[in-house]
C-alpha cells in the first residue's frame, strides 16, 4: 500500500501527485507563503506544509479512473499547475488517473490506430460556426469505397467536445476493440450538446468554437449559457435542432457514411443520456441503436408505439457505475424492453461512481453491439 | 484607451481579463484571502485588491498576438484559473489573445474547412508510440484520387504539436488562403520537436503520449528531458531519425501524399526553425522548401555545395518580428541567397517580438509561396 507511483495525469517534468495500489493520492503543491492549502476532494481535502516549503496532502481512497479535483490556495480556487488539463466540471482544471485494473482496454497499444479530426462546419439552423471532432477508424483511408455506420456520442454537463477523446479515449478504445475484432468499424461523432448559445471560446483555443455566429449574419444563438431549461429540467430543442437539421446532414456529406436510420446509434452520458432519450426517441426514423450511460433509462412508459418502436429500435443499452443511484431503475427498464421483445441491454460497472470510467468502460461494451447487421 | 473589452483567450462563463485598444491587459482574479498576488508580465506584475475581495492588475501595453502569463499567488505560480490553456513555456497554462488589426487572415470564416487530425503511429527507430497532428484541406475528401505536397512544421522550445493547431491557428490560415485562391492545397504534419527522450503524456491526455515505449518492447528514448544538448546548443539528432526514417514513411504511407522530394517542405519556429536549418540541410534529398521563422538563418556559408543546394533547394523563407535581434541577419541571408541565384525570401512582421503573431503571419506569408513548380 505504500508504494507511490506517479499518475499519467502528471504534467510532463512536473511530477507531483503520486497514487498508491489502495487508491489514495498523493498532492505536493509548492506554495511556500500560504496559510492554507487544500483540495478538492471530499473528505481528505486537508493539506499540510512539508519542511521543502511545499503543501502536501493525501486522498481518502478513490475509485480507480478519472477524478476532476481543484487546489485552493487561501481561499483562491486554482488549477493544480502540476496536472494535465481537461474540460468539465464547466472548466479547463486538473484531474487525477488512477489506473483501472482492467485499463487495458483503453490504452495506447501498438495496434493500427484511427483518427481523431476536428471539424469546423457552420449550422444553418443557427447560422453559427460550430465545432466538433469525429473519429474515423483506421480502415478508412485504405479502402476509399468503403461507407461505414456512424455513432453520435456525447459527453455530460459541465463538459464538451473534447470529454470523449481526451479523458474518454474513445479512439483508443475502438482501436483496440477492432484490432481484435470485436466490434464493426464506424465513425463516432462527438459535438457540444451544452455549447447551445454558448458565446465564448472553448475546446480548441481562440478563432475555433462552439458556437460563433458566422460573420456578417444574425444568429439564433443567445449569449450566455442557453440550451438549458429552468433549474431541475433541460431544454434539449436547441440541440436537437442542431444535431438533426445540420450536423447528421454534414456528416452525411462529407464524411463516407451509410447514410440510413439502420446505421446511425445515438448515445451519451449523463446530460448525453438524457439528450439521447429525447432525440432518439423524437427521431425513430433517424437513429436505431441508442445508448445512455449514467443518464436515466428508456422504460416501457416512455414508448408510445411499441409497434414502430420494436421495428426501428434495434438497441436500448443502458449502464450506471455500480455505486450510482438510478441503476436498480435501468436494469428493470432494460429487463421491461426484453419481456415485451425489444432488444434492451444493462451493463453496470463495478465499483465505479458518476466518473469516467464507468463511461469507458461502458463504450467499451456498447460498441461491440453497434451494427450487427 | 478606456474601452475594455472581453479577450477571446477567456474561458467561457469565467470572463475576468480584458484588454482596450492600447494593447494594455486588466486581470481580474478571486483570491480573497491572499497577501501578494502578481502576473508574470514584465514591468506590470503588480495587481491590487479590489473592494470586491478580488485582485486586479493591469499590464503595460502589449504587443497584439498572443501572449503567455502565469498567476503568482503568494508565491505559488499558478495558471489563471480564468483562461483557457495552452502548452507553453513548458506547460499547460494561462494566455491573453490580444485581436490584432490584420487578424482577418487567421479568423474562423463561412469557408470551406479542413480537417486537424490527431494521429497515433509507432517510430520504429526508437521502438515508441508517437503523436502527431495532421492538416488536412477541405477537399482532400472531395477527390480521392488526388495526391497533395506535404509541409513539416515544428512549433519552438517548451512548446510542443499542440502549438501550431491552438495557438498557431494554422489551419484557419490555411483555410483562409485557399478559399482565396492564394495557396496551393498541401498536408501540414505536426510532431513534437521537443518529445524524444519526454517519459510522461502531453497533448492528448494520458493514455496517447509523446513518447511512450511501445508495450513489451525495449526503447531508445531515455526518460527526461533527452533530445537537447548542453547548455548554448541544442542536439536535434535524435528528433532528425524520427523525422526522417519514421515519420515521413508513415505520412507517406497512410495520407495521399506526392511522395518526393520537389513535394515536401520543412518549417518551424525558433528551435523549430534550427531543426529546419539542421535536418533539411542534412537532407537535400527530402526537402525542397524551407521555412526558418524566428530561429536563425541559412546563409551562404551554411551551404557546402551550392550548385546542388540551388538545384534541389525551391525556397529558403526566413523571417523575424521586428522587435527580434536576428532580423538583421536573415534578411541579409537572403539577399546573399539571391544574389548566388537562390531563392531566399525574407519576411519581417511589423510590431511583434518572438510570439505567435510573428510565426501565424510567418505562415500566412510563406505557405503561398510552396510547390509551386
Amino acid at each position: 500500500m505504500d508504494e507511490w507511483k506517479y499518475a499519467r495525469s502528471n504534467h510532463t517534468g512536473k511530477e507531483n501527485h503520486k497514487y498508491n495500489s489502495g487508491g489514495r493520492v498523493k498532492f505536493r503543491v509548492n506554495a511556500p507563503k500560504e496559510t492554507s492549502v487544500t483540495n478538492s476532494f471530499r473528505d481528505s481535502s486537508e493539506m499540510k506544509k512539508g519542511d521543502d516549503g511545499a503543501w502536501y496532502g493525501y486522498t481518502r481512497p478513490l475509485d480507480e479512473g478519472f477524478h476532476y479535483y481543484t487546489i485552493n490556495i487561501d481561499g483562491a480556487d486554482v488549477p493544480d499547475p502540476n496536472s494535465m488539463f481537461f474540460y468539465g466540471s464547466s472548466r479547463w482544471g486538473s484531474a487525477v488517473e488512477i489506473p483501472a485494473k482492467d485499463r487495458d482496454f483503453y490504452a495506447l497499444k501498438n495496434v493500427p490506430h484511427g483518427q481523431l479530426r476536428e471539424i469546423n462546419y457552420v449550422a444553418k439552423s443557427s447560422n453559427a460556426n460550430r465545432h466538433a471532432f469525429v473519429y474515423t477508424p483506421p480502415d478508412y483511408e485504405k479502402d476509399t469505397n468503403k461507407r461505414y455506420p456512424v455513432l453520435y456520442l456525447q459527453h455530460g454537463a459541465g463538459e464538451d467536445e473534447t470529454g470523449w477523446g481526451r479523458q474518454g479515449h474513445a479512439g483508443l478504445i475502438m482501436d483496440n476493440l477492432l484490432a481484435e475484432g470485436k466490434a464493426q468499424p464506424f465513425l463516432i461523432v462527438m459535438e457540444n450538446g451544452a455549447g447551445i448559445g454558448f458565446g465564448g471560446g472553448r475546446g480548441r483555443g481562440p478563432g475555433a468554437t462552439n458556437a460563433t455566429p458566422v460573420a456578417g449574419a444574425t444568429t439564433n444563438a443567445a449569449p450566455g449559457r442557453g440550451g438549458f431549461g429552468g433549474r431541475g429540467g433541460f431544454n434539449f430543442s436547441a440541440f436537437e435542432k442542431v444535431v438533426v437539421d445540420d450536423l447528421v446532414p454534414y456528416i452525411d456529406a462529407n464524411f463516407r457514411t451509410i447514410a440510413d436510420q439502420p446505421h446511425r446509434a445515438l448515445a451519451g452520458l449523463s446530460m448525453g443520456g438524457m439528450q439521447t432519450r429525447t432525440i432518439g426517441l423524437a427521431h425513430l426514423d433517424q437513429f436505431s441503436h441508442l445508448g445512455i450511460f449514467s443518464g436515466g433509462n428508456i422504460g416501457l412508459t416512455n414508448i408510445t408505439d411499441q409497434a414502430t418502436f420494436k421495428q426501428k429500435v434495434k438497441l436500448v443499452f443502458m449502464s450506471y457505475g455500480s455505486k450510482e443511484n438510478g441503476s436498480a431503475g435501468a436494469k428493470a427498464a432494460a429487463e421491461a424492453l426484453q419481456q415485451a421483445g425489444i432488444n434492451g441491454v444493462y451493463y453496470e460497472s463495478p465499483n465505479t461512481a458518476h466518473e469516467w470510467l464507468s463511461w469507458r468502460r461502458s463504450l467499451y461494451q456498447f460498441a461491440p453491439l453497434l451494427f450487427k447487421n
